[in-house]
């Protein structure tokens, strides 16, 4: 089958003909592939900034954001069959750990994470396990949800971590209106009542913010911070969710904050620093947040079958997953691109 | 009366003759000092830390950790009668405003914070509020209870922060076994289920530590991550609490976190520095912590009252102020050092 | 001036003239009634089902639901005016107990309840304190809002209690969608993500919950409970607001129940009764709803000035009260009716 | 091999000869029993109390809190090997329904109950899943730890359910100082800061409270509810647990409690009955417990092997199950009994 895989680090991906995935334990699925969203997470996996983190070797497959049909299944597998159409949470966890007890799927201690540590679904097959599959409803096409299974993710957990905070009367500001932060602006208006700040460089995503519930639109850049201000009354936002991450961002995220606010890092890349004397007597909380788990994944299906959360995606031919790359990189991408094999 | 008063940046304070503090509104309150605690916060406001973000003038009375009896109330008062002995907590807050309506005296809007803001308790009378004192029960000497007015406190929100995460089978790091860090072990003992470790560069806090309900005895250096580490098995803390607040003790009290482990920070003068690559990839939260409010105040004087939390403190005179902050300077204060008007 | 008074249980009020309410503690507050939500609660105060409870003596004007203007403050008021407009809170709570502290109003040790303790705001003046009072928004008629006061917010702490619970993919029942229901429906839709099932005896009541948020309208009566887990695949609700409280809804809000399921209690008058094998079996939690806090009410009012709740009101004249009252008994108020002075 | 059945209700369990089980599917685990608890459910089950919500057919074997032997395992069991000393989580749970993702196992939608649903565990060996089997450590013997798989872990999710409210200066009623209370009674001494109060008939089970943690015995009776209020300054308790839940301590469990407490229910049997004026005026919470889920369970085994928690029980041969069930049956066990078999 064909994979674009990574081979060497800040090189293009390369398209190569691999051998199909085989059921090898009890609880394997196959997935053959609807879709797979691209992530800025394969920006920096082609950078090497993770080659460290993860300690893993190329050439492997990339693509962390699938959904598909069921193409196979493992003797013990009971609760998809062959032909189900399928989000693929991103990881495959063991489910015998105690954080997988407790429903924590991210924090698996013998998880394996295909796209990034195996091989991931920028290809025609996948190989994942039983506990990573979720149905989707009839009549629902594989590749107009696969942003969910990162990118909406992701952006779910962040949101519910800060929901206890949105009360009425508060302010949160989502920066970076792409891929996730489009979804966050969404589920911010579903799961809070704060007044929404949408902060991007880019126009028509702040027009897009507009109408998915954000109240102000605010350009990034130096005034950021000040306009933030403004709009408060002078007293900053309560909750920042920071979906850019880098060093500009991460001063501004905890330079726009109320007392007892909190910033939430989703995007990476740059360095959070900030005097330990502000954290104390702000009473700041700076949270870091991963993909959310199995259940998160399936809750925010029942928000887009709802109709209270809806994805911005284009679709593209594997073939092109280096193009897509690029556009990525140089913000030429609005809401999320999905690659479609073949 | 007397008064240790703040004349100069980084110079010994003064010891004046200042006028006593007179009842002018209707909820004021006059506190005839019993005891006031001496606080790093004293070093850091004599070293100019807090004179920009405070925006005081200088010369003001230093103190912030109050216990003492009621000498005079403003007209409004019902809830305490001259003579009664109280515990003061540190700010005068409005009880008007939406934060004191919730219950969080430190967010309060129109607060004023004697020892920081206004005359404080290095004196032998100290005006403050009435939504400020706390009676004690009969047969408490002030002097052997005033440091819970604000090193107890914080402690005891840091802790009460971090308590829902101290579930049986977890790690907590008490970083600095001092005047806070010695409440701090004894609440967690009380407050949470964790495995306790204690870091300190002092053997003699060290067994402190171990007495108070730590599991294990860590000394400061180069090998206190590694030690941590260690003794969870390779996972790391799933809490760190940090009494010290250096560049040193922030990058290490990271770097002893467990994946989705919580950083959590009293002590400061530092920087913060970190990665976000480290703080989504191990979806870590670092937390700054205020004074805890009135009603944390009260819950820590029934603990006091059961006998579940000690305080170790050393008297001494108000004249000896100085000696006093040098000793704290020079980590030769075990416990808590409280100044005692002649 | 005029005042709709309870002279003997079970009779009529009687309008009286009364003297005006004077400023008597430094804290008062005197507002001149804009308008005032007639309740169920007047109906059972009439009735006596409150006599042993409240342990009051008669006679005293009824009316908790009160807005206006400030029309006199006592010396240490600082935070309105007179002239100022304001929604009154319901109880006179005193600020320095240790609920109060804690933001918990309704459970303040030294509280006075107006309409039900004290005189009451059927009348053109009413006594309150300043703790009582939030300023409304200029623009914003006192009588449009009134019943926020105390249907708006016993909604509002129901439904913030369960929304925690109201995860997406659960279903929430409202029974009753009258003064205090059709507000919860719309306070789920805003705080909750749970598909929301309106119960009610009427129908143009079901269309209104329906217009404003439920997505399923089910008729009362003995089939209510069937079509209930009928609509939730046979699983039962999450989470059930009884705002009606008799013997049957009682019964019947538990056996719409699934596991793990929550029932909130806001209407009362009946008694609930189950087997604590159903109890444990299902794990089923039952709890009762006081009026919201100051807090609670604040929020409300931001929820409103933003136009996520409306209000259905009508007004009266102050002499209709009677005749307000016996509609109100017979289930002839859609939504609620307000009392106007003059 | 050995088993002890109900054949039918209302008659003592018959020691049968039955075929040893045998692995099935690919996660069944066949334990050697070490020791079986014996449970006031047992004594339910035989009274057919559960009949009609089970729904199973007789004969089939008791024992619901197993501990013992790894004895042989499916094809897919990886967490345990032959050998293996284990603790039996009650209930075989499926892994894959949308509660067990979240880490509640109770809550499963395939399960099966062991004891209850399916052979348990008053015989020689017990056929279970993985899911359900915890490691313990070498040198735990398995008769002595037991209790721990249901009388433990249904008080650990009762006391976690009521812990945060067990704050300084509040009040713990435990009602019923048995097998379960007796674990409660240390439980809420090591997870709260609530003053306990133990309420029992017998005189040595209130000793054995005062032992561990309460800090006053409180007689059964008439006068229970009297004593309560005296203890507590005539305001109530803020929490009651009740391990015995009958008529009697369902009205008394409500009766002692203070505004805004909650009620929780473990023990079953009788009717909570209660006026819904009394649970909003007083904004009462009455909830139902469960058996604790499977990191309940871990965490449970954590504070024995710190010795936070320690468990009393007395061994019987299997050969006499009738006769423990007759004394357990009239309060003549103290602590837990441990059925052994050979």
């Amino acid at each position: 089958m064909k994979a674009a895989r990574l081979v060497e680090y800040n090189r293009p991906l390369r398209l190569d003909e691999v051998p199909e995935p085989e059921i090898a334990g009890p609880h394997d699925v196959i997935v053959k592939i609807g879709g797979a969203g691209v992530c800025h997470t394969d920006l920096h996996l082609i950078q090497g900034v993770w080659a460290e983190t993860l300690g893993v070797s190329l050439p492997y497959t990339l693509g962390h954001e699938n959904a598909g049909w069921v193409h196979a299944v493992g003797p013990a597998v009971t609760s998809v069959q062959v032909g189900d159409p399928v989000i693929v949470h991103p990881v495959m966890s063991c489910g015998t750990c105690l954080p997988c007890r407790r429903g924590e799927d991210m924090h698996c201690e013998n998880m394996a994470f295909p796209g990034l540590t195996t091989d991931g679904g920028f290809a025609e097959y996948l190989k994942t396990n039983e506990r990573a599959v979720i149905k989707l409803p009839a009549g629902v096409e594989p590749a107009d949800v696969a942003p969910y299974a990162d990118a909406g993710i992701t952006a779910y957990r962040a949101v519910r971590k800060v929901a206890p905070l949105a009360r009425p009367g508060t302010t949160a500001v989502i920066i970076g209106v792409g891929g996730l932060g489009h979804i966050a602006v969404q589920l911010l208006r579903e799961l809070g009542q704060s007044t929404i700040l949408a902060v991007d460089v880019n126009d028509s995503r702040l027009d897009m913010a507009l109408e998915l519930g954000a109240a102000h639109a605010v350009r990034a850049g130096d005034r950021a911070v000040a306009e933030v201000r403004r709009l408060t009354g002078d007293r900053g936002a309560d909750i920042v969710i920071d979906f850019v991450g880098n060093d500009t961002t991460h001063r501004q995220g905890i330079d726009m904050l109320r007392k007892g606010g909190m910033y939430s890092i989703v995007g990476y890349g740059g360095r959070v620093s900030v005097p330990s004397l502000a954290m104390i007597n702000n009473e700041l909380t700076v949270a870091g947040n991963l993909v959310g788990n199995y259940s998160e994944l399936w809750e925010l299906m029942e928000l887009h079958a709802q109709g209270k959360v809806k994805l911005h995606t284009s679709r593209y031919g594997l073939g092109e997953v280096n193009e897509v790359l690029h556009r990525l990189e140089n913000g030429q991408v609005n809401g999320r691109a999905v690659l479609v094999p073949a």
